[in-house]
């Protein structure tokens, strides 16, 4: 057992569904992890309590096994002013999860500094510190779910904008009085690239052609597996409007922001090469020569644990220039 | 008359159809400034002994003037590599103009230091330093002209990308499967909002209503006074129709940058508040509540001089960085 001079962190990530959270070191060695559900429909407090909860699970079990817990970092939707740790307006899947001084209402909870990010961006940078992006100074990272995701690394830091309200790569219109968006707008690549767009194409596809579903709820997974072991067609068509919208977008953002590598995440990225392959093909197509020239194009590797390795890094990262 | 010792600098901006070239300070006081053709049409040695010209020209009065010339900055279109002040590959205007070490072709013939950059970069760092930008840290440029050129000051930094190809604003794609652009692709911002979008607009609604026009080239200028003079219909839904997609564009942009302010600049926004403020109200209308709340949206204030003042700009800030 270590001799309680080993400073460890605890990463959460607090999504839609549920909440992924871990105790581990500055070098992204993961010690503990667990997950619980997030019980997004209930209200502010008992959504603080819930991930006060899990912090202080795994801050005991650090004690008890000889760690030193220094810090918390923690990813949630919406938009997030990161000095405060201040969830700024509200976020689509949560419904009272709106207006939060989340660093200081789990602090009083976990009696540990807690440092709060968007939760794209804490993905992104997890994957930058020890994930696919490994090595690379300019990084797109989308992360492909119920919405679409973004975290933008420049110079190997996160970009966050003027007021910490950027990266939303989700909300790039690429079809101008398109589809109808949550955000207010139409057009936007989420509503075309996303998890849901991918089932809202094969569900329409379905009807269209008289096709009888053996199954109520349609996942992703379930489309890819049709499309792999029964060589659904539809199911084909349904991930290749996705997969070459998402390419669209990807485009653009090469010619933006002509970055080393761009990396793919989520749930749809993680059905495999059949998909990241298509999207690849759109990118590299629509590009633009000179910055398409030496960009790579990879699927994330970190799975559905880049989020909590992002917090983890980001609260380390702070403990570092903050003074105590 | 100075008495030799106060440096100047060589501003110059290679565009399409003009070399625009000043001597000015490193605060941006303008000394002396001129134009000549570009002869964007000639062979590459021929347009780089017109600039080399240009400069003798600007080097020549700094000296019999008591300054003393220490720099030369430079803007051209198309992606530069800017350590070596390389052309990388083409640009659409220039028939030879591709893949020259313009910085080391000029050293030649003027014996000074020479910097080059993407002509958009520069522009943006002129409104930066000196124009419509000055005071803010996050910062998104637009020139609208024959195409959208684009330039991103991010942390009062241009960001220019891994390899310095980046900030093609105008190729983002806004309408995917739409109109061809110039670029391979299609549906870029540039082929629904630069000057020659508001101008085939015009053109194909005179065509389509029956109105013969009292003259064969209609450039931006005349839409411009059809509309204010002659109240002419045609004249606004063109004006309207690029003002729309570039709002389009800017609502994606401030998506994904956050930024404290956009500036618009080149040949349109110069025709005034009508343009500008039907482009804000379409960006204000679709960028995302967080956002959209403290962005600035102006016209450039530089005009054509954006160009030189941040090639000029540019030039310090690399002799200030560069040991000699």
């Amino acid at each position: 057992m270590p001799d309680g001079n080993i400073k460890v962190g605890i990463g959460v990530d607090l999504g839609g569904t549920s909440i992924k959270y871990a105790l581990g070191t500055n070098s992204g060695e993961i010690i503990k992890e667990d997950h619980r559900p997030s019980q997004a429909h209930v209200e502010i407090a008992k959504i603080l309590d819930n991930l006060g909860d899990a912090i202080n699970q795994m801050k005991e079990f650090a004690r008890l096994n000889g760690y030193d817990p220094i810090a918390v970092g923690m990813g949630t939707p919406g938009s997030v002013e990161i000095e405060r740790g201040y969830l700024m307006g509200s976020t689509p899947n949560f419904r009272y999860w709106r207006d939060v001084y989340v660093a200081d209402e789990l602090r009083e909870r976990v009696d540990l500094p807690v440092f709060v990010d968007n939760d794209a961006n804490l993905m992104a940078l997890g994957e930058a510190k020890f994930g696919s992006g490994v090595g690379y100074q300019n990084i797109i990272c989308v992360t492909i779910g119920t919405g679409v995701g973004g975290g933008i690394i420049i110079n190997g830091e996160l970009y966050r904008g003027a007021y910490c309200a950027g990266a939303e790569l989700g909300h790039s219109t690429i079809v101008a009085n398109g589809l109808t968006c949550n955000c207010g707008g139409d057009g936007c690549l989420e509503v075309y690239a996303s998890a849901t767009a991918m089932i809202r194409n094969y569900k329409n596809l379905c009807i269209e052609k008289n096709v009888i579903l053996d199954r109520k709820t349609i996942d992703v997974k379930y489309i890819f597996e049709r499309y792999k072991k029964n060589n659904d067609q539809l199911a084909m068509i349904s991930i290749e409007q996705c997969a070459y919208y998402l390419g669209r977008g990807l485009a653009s953002f090469i010619n933006i922001f002509n970055p080393n590598i761009i990396i793919i995440g989520g749930g749809v990225a993680e059905a495999g090469d059949i998909y990241i392959n298509k999207v690849k093909e759109t990118t590299l197509h629509y590009a633009m020569d000179t910055p398409r020239e030496k960009v790579k194009i990879v699927a994330a590797s970190l799975g559905n644990k880049a989020g909590f390795l992002g917090a983890l890094a980001y609260a380390f990262s702070r403990m570092d220039s903050t003074p105590n």
